[in-house]
């Protein structure tokens, strides 16, 4: 029987059973933070031999450079031939850069702004309007990035396999649309993985644009929360295939693999789409930090290694998803007044709430002193026009106090539902 | 007596031994090259230690907090407060980034042109017409950034303690005018140190555009040759005093005296010029390499650790420049052909020599096996209006090699002159 079929009585006593939990959690005090996609010092641990590496003797890379001087825009060979091997990429087509994919990110989208990109007719701040396609729920950089640039976000939904390949079709026929965002693999946050069919439908559709761009961030591709590793697809292929080379701006990191913020970025693409890149590259700077990628290299010494180090995370990770679940389960279970996501890799679990109570739940919670991801914060300019969409980021806190903080948010879900169902 | 002062007899005897002398030269099928600001291995060497650091246990920055994991768009006080000291500026206006400041300038600079910077009016995409004071001769990639954005790259000459005031204060009358590069010690190629007059009055002009911006690129500030260390000045200061406190984008790092492309860039400005940094810095990605911050500064300890790792790089080039102006003294001094900067810093020696022959100077090395950098290069567009100037750099190579190189090039000078001189 759920929620929503109880009777007023029921309903009446339920929902005074409701406040009283929400009383007592408010009186505990608490000061828990479930917002944050950051790995958990354990996870962090695991990479401290990277603190002295790459070691004091070596310093040649793979083609016998000395990775200590200037040179070398594209990254060494010894990092990139690592990370095309687990991506199913040819080398060729991979570069390896600093530590963070969002900054490549934000320069192609940049320089195709100023500049134009290597397909475009004009720089695309001389086009009046330029779209972009953002499946929702989606990544809220992405979001705010397209938005710096006052790009229109057009949203379409994300299906079981990926975002919805019809919308999508009929969105390019718009000149105007200049590309699209795209998590292919446990999507941030709905933790969904695109099927291959959905990845040969986006390389191969006509677009109206011919300099239109799928930002392809594959940022969770090796993120299993299982022994498991999903497929990865060539795009670059299909795309080569289908007559559209340029299609695919791929992205990939070494984040939340190593250490946060001091990894190593992967930016694979058609030669076509890399010399652009490069040319504009090379004036901004000189090149990555090639010591870094040594180190990196050495610590994972093949594509195997890094699946190695990735069954590590999933030991941490498993179990405190697992504890979400079980919490979400045994709380909200039957009541129909919430569906949630049950990744099997990524960082998120995403949490649908009624109609119109997201941002009432967060709210409840941080009154209760437990922060969560603001309402909305998956769609562009956080505006999640149901209002039911909520991120749950359980990675960084202990066990003991996700559990508190889970089932502290179920009580806030269950108020916010009562409170709208007028008890 | 000088070469233009010859009789005709002497003249062609003179060009007939310098011609035997470049017969000579070519016959020994060199491969030597000048052109590459880059450091040594022995220099390289000095920093090896930082290959294994910040070592496995250390991961804390002086905030206590974990540089493993995502955060602090600033960089770590650590370092950060190191570089204050060493450039005499307050840590609060200092931030620490990544290993290239070139990088810094390219976003300020592309950042403005899409967005307008904190003091603009508009976009400086939408201004028609953007034009940028250049310094000459000055810095290749400096110009090959402004020039990548279109900007009208207005000169004005660099006297013996900086670039001419007059002609600055001059140029930026104009509301176009919207920034001017200067390195201000140690001056990429000439060696110029800019002093506090000059400083000041850069602080202190007037300019018709508000959101006028000097890159007061500070990149060769400790680069000594001799145990001397030229005085820094807090031009951040300076301009606040004068009532222009945006005046100014200060850049820094650790190139040249740790590894190359692997350091630690800084960029010191008035807090809204940093807010404003920031918060499109914070669109483009999560923040600087920790990791590296904290290996840099544990390398350093403080800046007096700075001054000292620079003593041993001015240990191993001092006679490597030394060598290049014996070199130059005995085979060119006298016959009025050349002059040449003798810098106490930095990385290059600039020779000019007779107008109009550089580029057959660096055609004749060419030919011969010497590759020196392309003459025009220290100009806006690669044109040195009077062809005279050629940037040294005498850093890289061998002082062995070193020596064979300066004396063909010497060999060169000497016949582009008598070419010249009809002999």
């Amino acid at each position: 029987m759920t929620l929503l079929d109880f009777d007023s009585e029921r309903l009446s006593e339920f929902a005074a059973q409701v406040r009283a939990d929400y009383d007592e959690l408010k009186a505990r005090n608490l000061k828990l933070n479930l917002t944050r996609g950051k790995p958990s010092s354990e996870q962090l641990d695991l990479a401290d031999e990277l603190l002295e590496l790459p070691g004091r003797d070596d310093h040649l890379d793979a083609d016998g450079a000395d990775v200590r001087n200037y040179g070398n825009l594209k990254g060494i060979r010894d990092i990139r031939q690592i990370w095309a091997e687990l991506l199913g990429l040819d080398v060729e087509h991979v570069l390896a850069g600093d530590s963070s994919s969002l900054n490549i990110m934000f320069d192609l989208i940049s320089w195709s702004y100023a500049f134009g990109n290597n397909d475009s007719e004009r720089p695309w701040k001389d086009e009046g309007t330029v779209k972009w396609i953002c499946p929702v729920p989606g990544y809220d950089r992405h979001f705010t990035l397209t938005g710096q640039f006052g790009f229109e976000m057009v949203t379409v939904p994300m299906l079981e396999d990926g975002p919805d390949l019809d919308a999508v079709r009929e969105l390019v026929k718009d000149p105007q649309v200049k590309g699209m965002w795209a998590v292919p693999v446990f999507a941030n946050p709905t933790g969904i993985t695109f099927s291959e069919e959905v990845a040969r439908g986006l390389a191969g559709m006509e677009t109206a644009a011919p300099d239109f761009r799928i930002v392809w961030d594959n940022a969770y591709v090796v993120h299993t929360l299982t022994n498991e590793f999903p497929p990865v697809h060539n795009v670059i292929r299909f795309a080569e295939e289908a007559g559209h080379p340029n299609r695919f701006w791929y992205m990939s990191s070494t984040s939340k693999i190593t250490h946060a913020g001091s990894g190593v970025s992967f930016f694979a693409s058609s030669k076509a789409n890399l010399d652009w890149y490069l040319s504009i590259a090379g004036v901004r700077g000189i090149g990555p930090n090639k010591v870094n990628q040594l180190a990196h290299a050495k610590y994972f010494g093949d594509a195997e290694g890094v699946r190695a180090v990735m069954r590590k995370h999933a030991g941490v990770l498993a179990p405190k998803f697992n504890r979400v679940l079980e919490i979400l389960d045994s709380r909200l279970g039957g009541y129909e007044v919430a569906s949630w996501t049950r990744p099997e890799g990524g960082y998120f679990i995403s949490l649908d709430v009624i109609d119109g109570t997201a941002s009432r739940v967060v709210e409840l919670a941080k009154e209760a002193g437990i922060a969560l991801t603001g309402a909305g914060s998956s769609f562009p300019h956080k505006d999640d026009p149901n209002n039911r969409n909520i991120r749950l980021a359980p990675t960084l806190p202990p066990v003991d106090e996700l559990e508190v903080a889970m089932d502290g948010v179920a009580t806030c879900v269950l108020l916010a539902a009562v409170e709208k169902l007028g008890a």
